[in-house]
């Protein structure tokens, strides 16, 4: 069985954390949406933008994982846009449109599981969280209603308590306000669940959570996913899982897979290629 | 005026090119779609794999522009996905699903222009090139239509010459079967070009086009595209448009989001991103 998780926000859903600042999460059982196929998930999974890179869904994904049967995949549906504001997102545009297209391709080979939203940062100023969660509102059950999901768990997280000391500070003035009206959806709406920012940093732009961030809002997600409970601070066991994600042995298919990617992007020969790859699989 | 292209086929249409091996391509008149909406082009433009890099997209792109006014805009519409076969393409599909989809996507922004297709590897064994026209010829049809563009220009390229000299060489002993029938396609179907892929190169696999080669290959799709007729050979001044291309001026704006880049990718500071910035618009 193949559980799917749809992804919708801004940046930080689709990630900006650098690649080489976290171990790679390589597991054959985490597959990505592309072009209406599932493949085999590797970062960035939401290639929006020349920018980006991990995000919270590959650690969800893996924390899903160490606390399911093996027998089950996961699967993301990356549909994330960087900049894009609650407006960007409107049941008429092109951004909801993608969304719906790509959860409704992803129902076809596997079971919708769940919904991950980050977003706020574009609303972050000028009284817009005052409509957020009625504008909210109406996207999640307009979203909820087409994919015929009506009790979907959806889990939303807060922003970054450091937007205002960056260069763009004076856009993010009300990011606690939007974080704040984000747990109260969360609160008031039946299947919904928040994971809190808190404590997690950013790249040098103050703007985008790093990577390391990234993985441990993956795990806050997914612990809000698990006990369906808003996760209103740090997990304490967050540093202990992402250990655990990263020590996880690979399996055969998977250096298989690595030794294709090397051979593909000229890194090692043919001959390497072949004797590897017979080292991996003998005796199989 | 944005003119629009649909990229479809597998992964040399994807793009598998070394994105070290080549001068980057900016320009703001060249955009993408994401999420069913434009972006400014950076590539890997079609991010089906891990291993997504130069495809001929950019530098058909780059070569349209040189040879259109200035004030229209070209964008590209990235449907190809890795190790597909002609089946894979099937009306039926979710390749051609997605296809259609992001397509009509396009159609609501700007008018679509063409259609660029390169694929055949994956049926260059197994006599599956005798086929490959019937097929071939109704998912043209059967994409023209759903569009409602019934005499776009399609254009279509030859395979490589070293795709029998790699590990994986015993796949593709008919691939000069598959490239006779995607000219014959070409000659017996109005508003179909074809792009020869002579003296082309691959990367050190021996199954994709490497950068170099594919920013040739963009200019021969381009130039069959603009002159409506068969490019049979490589293309004399292929080299020279190239130079043209690399050549090109940045303008005050491309410069900016270079700038932008570097600083959300951390390797420039808040501060000389803020004196950089300055320089470029002073006067402004």
């Amino acid at each position: 069985m193949i559980h799917s998780f749809l992804m919708i926000g801004q940046s930080n859903m689709a990630g900006r954390g650098f690649l080489q600042e976290v171990s790679p999460i390589h597991d054959e059982k985490i597959k990505m949406l592309r072009n209406g196929r599932w493949q085999t998930m590797s970062e960035p999974i939401n290639c929006d933008r020349s920018t980006s890179g991990i995000s919270l869904a590959a650690s969800f994904a893996s924390s899903w994982r160490l606390f399911h049967n093996q027998e089950d995949d996961i699967a993301l549906i990356p549909c994330a846009d960087g900049g894009t504001s609650l407006d960007d997102w409107s049941i008429e545009g092109p951004l909801f449109h993608n969304a719906v297209f790509q959860a409704k391709a992803a129902q076809k080979i596997s079971t919708l599981s769940g919904i991950l939203w980050h977003q706020g940062e574009n609303d972050s100023n000028g009284k817009k969280h005052q409509s957020y969660i009625e504008k909210f509102a109406l996207l999640i059950k307009t979203l909820r209603e087409e994919l015929h999901v009506p009790h979907i768990p959806l889990i939303v997280g807060g922003l970054g308590d450091f937007l205002q000391y960056g260069m763009y500070g004076q856009y993010f003035n009300e990011h606690h306000e939007v974080s704040k009206v984000l747990l109260e959806f969360a609160q008031n709406h039946d299947n919904c669940y928040f994971a809190s920012a808190e404590a997690l940093t950013a790249n040098p732009d103050n703007i985008h959570f790093d990577a390391v961030s990234q993985r441990k809002f993956g795990i806050r997600y997914f612990k809000a996913f698990q006990q369906k409970a808003h996760i209103l601070g740090t997990v304490k066991d967050e540093d202990k899982i992402i250990e655990q994600i990263n020590n996880r042995p690979l399996t055969k298919n998977e250096k298989s897979e690595l030794l294709q990617y090397q051979f593909a992007m000229g890194t090692i020969s043919a001959d390497e290629f072949q004797n590897q790859f017979a080292e991996i699989n003998k005796g199989s």
